[in-house]
């Protein structure tokens, strides 16, 4: 049983390695320079496929991993297959609790690794206030932190920790390539797989024309649909109507939806004011990061009868006798109904937090303390090897 | 147990029902009219929520309702909620043998319908073959064919029935609706759940640019892919190539190839020859109605090594050390990997079923014997109501 | 002077045939085999540089050439240089009236040419009901006529001719390429040039979505277009709601147009009850054939003041206060305000010309008399040869 | 003569005038609330249509003008009719030397202007260096600059002046709209007049991908061209790809080519060595501001002989017997063998310019001195007049 645990773990890593060319490139190359030799790093990321193909990668460096993941995102063989490679330790379970995963953490810490790798300022958060890790501003090297959020935390609610850190989304490739390419087609595969409806004329309301807001729009028109945008900020708005897209005030773009997807990054991006204005039927999805983009606690106060009539599909009577239909309970649909981010986001985004931990590794505290955003010769290196990776090696280059 | 069954089988059917506009008006004019009064109809096609639906409109017109599936797509819970509707029996269950497939076919016969719906021509395979359905001939108002495959077969391998039979999918609505839109976009929902690659910058190679084949092509390029075009037809090549395309003689397009899609209607689209031709870790998928697309007992002879890397994807490791994905099986991707085609194109379909059992039913042997299209005028009443349901009166028009 | 003249012709010509490919290949055959030999060729076709090129093509096949325009089209510097080439006689200016077109025509039949290449049926017209014309009925190989309208002509009101006509249009090679691919950018090109407005974020809305209204409104789309769909057919509403384009009912979109465009290929598409609905400041144009697609008259009628504002555009103040801006006096936009059609399209209709005269003049008589369509055959190898110059052997094959 | 002269220039203002609601609705406050009573504005700007609206506008606002333009560019009877409005004076002619083009500035200057709107930074040049101008530099309230170009000379090589000047490009609002939709559009629609031939099928090789190059090639995807990019940052040439282009180095890439378009901003994009790459028939255009894009001398010495195939075409046979198209003479396309921008494009920008100058006369010398941006609040409110024009008060809203 275990045995077919960790041949199921270590099957998903190997498909997952054979669509990371840059990981690949990077690994020759750590496999040779050792730039973590004697290093511990504490990780903090979704423990899935993609995340053990940056564990075998580090480690190729020299480094000893100890990991966790976020509450609810573990996939559980992978876990098994990590924990069976040499110099790594992976904490967590898919079915566990925030308390359980502040634990996971704190067992990450204990490890006193020399380097951290963090998703929401999590393992920050405990440096912070833990009596047991504060030794641990005095002796990492640096950080880096995954998210814009994590980093706003840190900014904003931290105090200083004498070392640096480095954000990873806050560079154009992760926000060109995740939010517009990633984010615009995973929502579209969402949306497909969730519903089971044809896109084809269907008209869809998307509310935010942001970096993933302009790539849903475009793929959404690519699979034939009839959007319309609806955005606050005029030049924006102007933007969204020269490429073709309508753009409509909020109350009167919504009563003609049949689908609605925030793509804001604001809370009650879709509010009660616009929730009494959805057509009978309407389907709504947040494709944004945190589930408060739609007033969920509004929309359950308004039904009646709740039915899941799909795996991730509710419909919801509501007291008016309208019928809105709920996708994903309002989470992020490309991670809730998807597959999360396609392989290749990650291949990106995860040679960007290898650079920077290398970085970090080979002149730690030599460096700026503090938040920062990852460097410009760094992203262009990231860049470079995902230009040769994905087009000047590719087949179609032959 | 089976009450969840039933209520699991119900859930379906609504979700189906509440996107199907078209079935809802006809099931309207059908309650008042009752063309099927006193009529019992024998039905083959696939048993899911989208054929509930249908059997739900039919019996609101009078109809009697005997119907089972096809080998393998039954759907156990609508099957279970089908048999609780007054006066519908359903047949067969999600495992069955192609024999069994027959049985179930010959328990339909066995109630002596006034009218068929086929699928395949598997009923109509029955009356010319066996004996004690042989009266059938004489006494069967008329019947439909869903595909064009059975149609085909009637054409070429049956003797006369004696009654007509109307191929459903001989229209320009169903190729338009279903091959251009529905397989367009179905076949890309299949790609990206399979294998949770990103299409973006993939250079797809895609064999036969059809009705289905140009409309795979449009909704691969919106989701961001590099498109190449193979086809043998000269015509058909230069309307690829004007619309942006590049086409490319397979011998020049196959070593490019980050994923070969087939959907041609033929054996053989990709056969040894053009096996030997593909780059190591290329994908394979077929989009056409057959598994025999692709040369598979020629590629499974090439492997020494095939791994199930995902639930859709296998893994072949050639003898000359390249690997190639398979998907699905090189079963039509759409449905294998993903759930079929879109609610919308089965309501425009049923529609036709609706509308031709109706006039078959209301004329039966008036009408000309032997295998036919779908009428025309049918076909333009058929498209009148989509447009009315779809365009005109859909939330927008508002 | 006239040697400026000239010389103007032939540059002209040389720009024309050096992106004409697919005549070159056909005249290096010609050039050999001498199809034509000894033959006379009677033509009516617009005197520019294409046809220029077409003429050169056709004495490399052995012909003797009488050829004259259409009233309005002919290219004065071509018409004298065709008349320097050996066995070539031009008829015709750019200012002459339908009368002297006319005679042009007769100077034409008057060389008693074998085989007649004819525009609009004008040829075919006088041989029908002029006296000195008749024997020509006994006498003729063959003959082509270019367009779908001067096909109607010859089968609906003219008396049979004992000779076989083959109408070059009726081909889906022309129906796509031309129709689709040439009037869809030419009306793009037209409207640009015509306005000097941007096309981003314009409401267009589009009368007709056959063959040229589909291509229209795919290229007008490509270039930000927010586009309205108008059409009267069920199926064709629900092909263009499904390709994305808003599709709505004349009485709704005509109010809301920045810009219309009839194309539909019949009389007063906009006639007076729809001006009416036109908002202050609409542009209008027509990219159908004849002029009369718009009500004219009508609007005339309407206008208190016509004020030429730019070369091809009036604004035309009505009675009721509003502004409308009339592009190109209503006539076909991409050939009155732009450079008609590309070459390449002339390219692939004249090569449907060459082998269908071909065939007529090597089998003549034999050939079943009547109105036809160009044989399949002939439109395989056209569709081939056109593959081989764009495709196969464009550099980006190599 | 002269009469007909000022009608035909009043005609072209008009039918701007009717284009540019931006410019109208700041012409309706300037009108109430006379921000420039009492001042006098010298001008130096492409006398042309749009120009003359905009003269419109400060004239309302209480400006007196004195204008003139660049050398090549003015419009005779747009001048003529500028000369009759009360209180301008326009100075220049459309055949001037660059020697008389600062004459002409010179008279501008010598009105004493309060404020001045310079292009280039001509103005401001004979103000640093010539002895009479010197005094305004601690008179002027204030000035604005059209372009980036401009911006760089007075940053980089003049002595601070002791006044603010703004430079109108440096916004987004600019890039995006003009540069993306506006050179976007204008260089598909220069290619199209210039050559005459379809973009269908054309493999165009794009030489830069910036806001401009981007533009330009979803354009030219959009009129159904391939479309391959060459740019040299590792960063836009993953965007490229993508996006969904094919990008290849450039010795991939020109040998392939149909047409070669650059958009770089840099000298010699296209230098010897690249067009020794090109293949014979190939058509090169620029699309970047300067005509040094392409080498020109290089070009010009490799040519045995040199025609004028089309108005805006040269074919250049070279040495080793290449025939290679050279557009406009390798200027700016869109302007070259086009009408330049938009009229919508240059009723924002103009926008820009207009607020821009009413806060230079309201707070002039109290503000920052030195080269700076557009203002993000004058740009903010811009946008929201340019959505309010274009969007929410279009037919289309109603």
């Amino acid at each position: 049983m275990r045995e077919e645990t960790i041949r199921s773990g270590r099957t998903r890593i190997e498909w997952a390695r054979a669509h990371m060319p840059i990981m690949e490139r990077i690994r020759a190359r750590f496999a040779v320079e050792r730039p973590f030799e004697g290093l511990t790093i504490g990780i903090c990321l979704h423990v899935e496929a993609k995340t053990g193909v940056w564990v075998e990668t580090l480690t190729a460096g020299g480094a000893k991993i100890r990991v966790t993941g976020s509450p609810g995102s573990t996939q559980d063989d992978v876990a098994a297959a990590l924990n069976e490679m040499p110099g790594v330790v992976a904490f967590g379970a898919r079915r566990e609790t925030y308390e359980e995963h502040l634990d996971h953490c704190r067992a990450v810490l204990s490890g006193r690794p020399d380097l951290i790798a963090d998703n929401g300022a999590d393992l920050h958060g405990l440096i912070a206030v833990e009596v047991p890790f504060a030794g641990l501003k005095g002796t990492l090297r640096g950080a880096t932190e995954e998210t814009t959020t994590g980093g706003y935390r840190l900014r904003e609610e931290m105090p200083p920790f004498g070392f640096a850190t480095w954000v990873i989304n806050d560079t154009r490739a992760k926000r060109v390539v995740e939010n517009r390419y990633g984010v615009g087609s995973s929502v579209v595969d969402g949306l497909m797989r969730a519903t089971n409806l044809m896109l084809h004329g269907k008209t869809v309301v998307l509310i935010g024309y942001g970096y993933c807001g302009s790539g849903v729009a475009q793929r959404l028109r690519g699979m034939g649909a009839h959007v319309v945008v609806v955005d606050t900020d005029p030049m924006t708005r102007l933007e969204a109507h020269l490429e073709g897209f309508r753009t409509l005030p909020f109350d009167h773009a919504l009563p003609i939806a049949d689908i609605v997807v925030t793509v804001t990054g604001r809370t009650n991006a879709l509010d009660a004011r616009m929730l009494a204005l959805l057509p009978d039927n309407c389907l709504i999805a947040n494709a944004g990061h945190f589930a408060t983009e739609i007033d969920l606690p509004h929309l359950r106060a308004l039904a009646v009868e709740t039915v899941q009539v799909r795996e991730h599909v509710e419909a919801l009577r509501l007291q008016d006798g309208r019928r809105i239909y709920l996708v994903a309970k309002g989470n992020l649909i490309n991670l809730a109904a998807g597959d999360g981010n396609p392989i290749e986001i990650m291949d990106l985004g995860l040679a960007l937090q290898s650079l920077s931990l290398e970085q970090l590794a080979r002149h730690g505290r030599a460096l700026p303390a503090g938040v920062h955003s990852v460097r410009a010769d760094i992203e262009a290196e990231v860049a470079a090897l995902a230009v040769r990776a994905w087009v000047d090696e590719a087949p179609a280059a032959a």
